[in-house]
């Protein structure tokens, strides 16, 4: 009885926390398509099914675009609806946010956007005030309050429901793509309870973003989506080409940047990206992004989160302060990282692990305390960040904008730069402090139990120092103009210096110190601002701080997070720059006993059960004989178990003594010889194998490039050895002074 | 004596018309760079080496970004002064062209900037007026002469001194980059002939453009320019990482759009782009395109090369036109690679390609006269493409923009849709017969023996159809706006369609049909107009152009080059989709003689002497021994001849009779023997090997993604035979169907 045409159910496929084949995916994949295409010939209804499974791809594309489009609109609105709750409702409707609310108003002039009478303070609600030292106390109860329910609520939901659904999801995602596989990380309770939760936690009023989550709520989309399709659910390959263009599709929503959503997904998150994908990540990175706009959060039509328009070109002298900006986002990243990675050893290993509630309550709770009493950390983030970026119109009422106004110099239209008013100085010493709780804060809060990204932190504390600096360049060039810095490109009465390009660049500085993106973020940024104009100074900023941050720690944030929780991830953008060779991380060492091997013709189903139940090698290579090592083949423990278990059952006569046989032919038997077993089909014929003098960086090249699992190792053509990637990722850390055994998952 | 300390020069480089062995490449820039890193440590001066090392990668860069922009710059205003020499000469100072010849005059009015008395047409030079048949005529002549003096020049030049300079290059640059050595392709004499006759040729008004050749030059700096780094010269694998930042760079001049040139680069050109390779090229781009507008050459201080700004945004009901500018981009695409391939086969094998002069001077002779009484053919193209994105504002004097005005319907300063007047309708016919001209006489300028783009002639033939059409809609709109599809959205007197953005969308929809870029295209378009609002559009037309395009033929006009020329280019992005095996590939077949192999341990310097002699191949296996076919390495045809010779010269004794060794230790010899010849030094131990039954697709992808030369093939431990590249290429080649032969090189 031959196996060969039908396919014994479970053969192929991965258990939990195991690394895909790569090689053995993609071919699957081809066979199909090879099928598909030759059957197509045959009947019109084939040709519609070939026709529409080419097409399904970019249908996937279309619908992971809408959803998270969706998704990201549904969070934005709700994240801003709850965000104000914590300092009042609507009585025109209570779900109505501030600002729609005072839209609906009748009494409300242009000055006092912020102020009708249909929007109530919990004080006015409760004691009917808004004024005096009572109400203030009323509404600062209140807003700790909330932000203490709304986290509590969080951290329950993620505790109870999904693990899973805590954190920013990108160093997972990133392993989840390079190959490893995580049930459930992407699943649809994940989704659910990930969404809720992250609006939740984002209208806490942590010092946390939702930019990073969104990226695995896109994912989560994905990966539901690939099961509408056959070609996409059933090959691990194919779904996690799907997977890199969600990741791209959520950087695209969360910024509203397609093409820097699609490098960030080249750039970050990736491991394999062929250029089919660069093009469908792109449709799904637009698609998603106009979808956003049409449901449009922001309510002004804008695609992109924080819209800024410079008027003022910037002058050489200026990539001075920008460099400078560059190295405390650097300092500040490398910082982060340490002192996060820290703390999260900390919880890991400690008794802090245990009350993940407490904690998340204990930080949320001196976050509010300390926020609310400071208007620029009262108000979200995001606009506070948005805040920062703006150039300051002869319009604008914000402390920021308090300048003391000389409107005879002004020329064309054109604000000159002027000196500071009351409102500024006191901006800066607000500013000053939400800079120092913010660098504090963030350490403690990312990595609790919570949806919680790290972009919008990090971009505020860079636009806070840039802001701080912008204005102090600015007041120094107003004051000194005459100076011999200034006075060839910045007279009396001009407007020189843009304080908020200075936050925007101190922005992509210290995000690129923190995530140690490179043209990605400046093409993000570009998207922010479109004009190319402003290209050089964040190219500037990210380049300083990429090299400052890389100096005092090669890791970003995904990757230490990577490495904090043992994930087998092999970094694909650093070299492997030792002198072993392949035989020194070979298994079997020199003293271990001989490499476990099967022979192709002589085993019977009782050894073959034996060595199965000694072992827990997921794969045995299959050799001529004993004596020759010469290889034929590799044959995976889940195959095999799968295979014995199912002829036992299913095909007659197949007992212990039975022999087991890989060849293409078995020989004639004499009769009254048990039935023997043929087991070809689940043979891989072409196993990977490099000699034992091969250096590891060509061996690690292999593994990377092919996506290997493992393989196998021979000298002058007889089978030595095996590597598997886990003896790679061991041999990689061992290399770098870090504990090899910290690399948990197979 | 051994060998193992002193290289031997030549050892390790390669011949004219090779492969690389991009895994040997890397490993040794990784074992220089391990080099530079230990020494570093032991003295300051050494630790400074290592620090310029290091940086030497973003220096070369920026030397890129600044000559590949100087040139740039260079050429455009040369070929912006000698296309206006064509129609007359500036008596304020022959070096002026026709523009800033009247910048500088007096006597000109806003209306008539074109008309001043200090330019002059030839017939006012030689018969002193401008006016009537004779001088017509006079100009007319003039202009064709001159056109055909350039011409002459152009292909005169690149015959006798650097026949590599002719086409755009871009197919031998694929395949550069792809590890082929294509000695003096990116030489110095290649650099100055090709910018010399670039210009020529863009000036001569033939239907080409001066943007893919643009690559070429810059690339020939970034080849040039690595000469003067250590890490860069001697290290094809480094070097070919800089040709693609290179070539990011001169796609970035070529239209102002560094974002695209480097997407450009990686989606079309690059075959090995590694992420460091990504910001490093990013940056040359940027730095190039930023050189090119100090340089200033459009006078406009804009960074790209059609600026265009448009003020109506599009409805979605519009998608049906920009669906049918896709139909006909793809259709063109397709039509004109066929074509173009016909003919230029035509060329290669007939008479036609002995008499390259001749042929240049007709194509010219026949374009000038047909273009001169047009005045769109006349003007060079790229000014026809930008006056056809244009949107028509109220100053406008344009034929094209010569509406019937109704001021009154206007509203807040927007230009309502309005009838279209005479200038308008003489337009249409004049463009059509513009459209037919650039369709038929592109076909034949492409591959001539004179640097030729394809960008701008594409993208006319494509704005000239999407204007026609723009046009059409328009005027539909305006007498039919009570119309089903029009009255929900057009309203009588409002601006409803922009000709311009059919023109933009036509452009990219055609040059997408025939280079077969998709992120790129969109992208490079994205940075001309600079507003996320088109992508829509843009993306739809080229997304539709490239499936019809590939519904009438798989290859772009690159790869269809690339083929025709018979390079050894292994193409990355289609898959290989038959269900071949390794033993099905390789070398020998079934019936040749035995697989020529080197012994390990028995052979003398005389057997190998006569195996060199009597066979060809580019390297042998070495194995333990002949019966076992047990394999130990492989060397390198060209690394064995100069050992043995060296060692004939070099070393004492070693005569025809001296035993060669592979092996780590050579036994102990008696007394008299004559000494033997160690060579493991030059052995590679860690061949690549793949099973006789492993499928060619698996094969495919190996070569393709580690850039191997060649591949052994086992069969349970033995060696049976090899496959090299070229059986790889000839291989896919048989396999569509196509003469297998026809891959001439290596």
């Amino acid at each position: 009885m031959d196996f060969l045409e039908e396919p014994i159910p479970g053969v192929g496929t991965y258990d939990d926390f195991n690394t895909i084949d790569w090689v053995r995916e993609k071919s699957r994949d081809r066979d199909r398509h090879r099928e598909i295409t030759n059957k197509s010939k045959e009947s019109t209804w084939a040709l519609i099914h070939s026709v529409s499974d080419a097409f399904s791809g970019w249908l996937l594309m279309l619908l992971i675009g809408l959803f998270s489009g969706s998704l990201a609109g549904l969070i934005d609105i709700s994240a801003h609806w709850m965000t104000d709750l914590k300092e009042g409702i609507c009585t025109g409707g209570f779900w109505f946010n501030h600002e729609h609310c005072c839209w609906n108003s009748e009494h409300v002039t242009f000055e006092d956007r912020d102020k009708c009478p249909e929007w109530n303070s919990w004080s006015q609600l409760i004691i009917n005030t808004d004024q005096g030292a009572f109400a203030y106390i009323v509404n600062y109860f209140m807003y700790v309050l909330w932000a203490l329910l709304f986290a509590f609520l969080a951290v329950s939901l993620v505790k109870v429901f999904a693990p899973y659904a805590c954190g920013s999801g990108i160093p997972e995602i990133k392993t989840i793509l390079s190959g490893f596989i995580i049930r459930g990380y992407l699943g649809k309770w994940t989704l659910v309870i990930k969404t809720i939760t992250l609006v939740l936690a984002v209208s806490s009023g942590l010092s946390l973003g939702k930019e990073g989550p969104l990226v695995h709520v896109a994912c989560c989309c994905g990966n539901i989506l690939c099961h509408c399709f056959n070609k996409y659910r059933k090959n691990e390959a194919k779904r996690r080409e799907v997977l890199s263009a969600a990741a791209a599709a959520g950087v695209s929503v969360a910024f509203g940047a397609p093409i820097g959503g699609v490098l960030f997904s080249l750039e970050e998150v990736s491991y394999y990206f062929p250029l089919k994908t660069l093009w469908r990540s792109f449709f799904a990175a637009l698609v998603a992004a106009f979808t956003l706009r049409s449901i449009n959060p922001f309510g002004n039509s804008r695609l992109v989160l924080f819209y800024v328009e410079f008027h003022t070109p910037w002058h050489l002298f200026e990539l001075v302060p920008f460099i400078v900006l560059g190295i405390f986002g650097g300092l500040w990243g490398a910082l982060f990282i340490r002192t996060n990675i820290a703390w999260c050893r900390k919880r890991k290993t400690t008794q802090l692990g245990k009350y993940p509630v407490i904690e998340v309550l204990i930080v949320t709770a001196i976050t509010a305390i300390l926020a609310f009493p400071n208007e620029y950390t009262r108000m979200s983030t995001s606009e506070l960040i948005s805040e920062l970026f703006n150039d300051c119109g002869l319009l604008d009422s914000s402390k920021l904008c308090d300048y003391e106004n000389h409107f005879n110099t002004s020329k064309g239209g054109e604000l000159p730069d002027r000196p500071a008013g009351v409102g500024v100085y006191s901006a800066m010493w607000q500013l000053t402090l939400t800079l120092i709780l913010k660098i504090v804060i963030t350490i403690f809060t990312f990595g609790m139990k919570i949806p919680s990204g790290l972009f919008i932190p990090s971009m505020a504390v860079g636009a806070i120092a840039g802001r701080l600096l912008g204005v102090g360049m600015e007041q120094l060039a107003y004051y000194h103009h005459d100076w011999g810095i200034f006075n060839s490109w910045c007279s009396q009465g001009a407007d020189c210096i843009t304080p908020g390009l200075y936050a925007m660049v101190g922005a992509a500085a210290c995000l690129g110190g923190v995530t140690r993106m490179t043209v990605s973020l400046v093409v993000i940024m570009f998207e922010l601002t479109g004009g190319l104009e402003y290209i050089v100074p964040l190219m500037a900023a990210a380049m300083t701080s990429k090299w400052v941050a890389d100096a005092l720690g090669r890791e970003g944030i995904y990757d230490a997070h990577i490495r904090l929780n043992g994930y087998p991830f092999l970094e694909a953008k650093e070299e492997f720059a030792h002198k072993t060779l392949a035989m020194d991380v070979m298994k079997p060492r020199r003293n271990d006993p001989l490499l476990t091997v099967l022979t192709q013709d002589s085993m019977t189903v009782e050894d073959i059960e034996t060595i199965i139940s000694e072992t827990t090698y997921s794969g045995f290579p299959v050799v001529v004989s004993r004596e020759s090592q010469r290889l034929v083949g590799f044959v995976l423990r889940r195959d095999l178990i799968i295979s014995v278990e199912n002829a036992r059952k299913k095909q007659d006569g197949v007992v212990s003594t039975s022999i087991i046989y890989f060849t293409e032919h078995s020989p004639p038997m004499p009769p009254y010889t048990p039935p023997t077993l043929k087991l070809r089909n689940i043979l891989d014929l072409s196993p990977f194998t490099v000699t034992d003098l091969t250096p590891m960086e060509i061996v690690v090249d292999i593994f990377r490039k092919l996506g290997l699992r493992q393989c196998l190792v021979t000298h002058n053509g007889r089978l030595l050895g095996i590597i598997t990637k886990k003896d790679v990722l061991k041999h990689i850390a061992q290399m770098a002074n870090q504990d090899p055994d910290s690399i948990l998952f197979n």
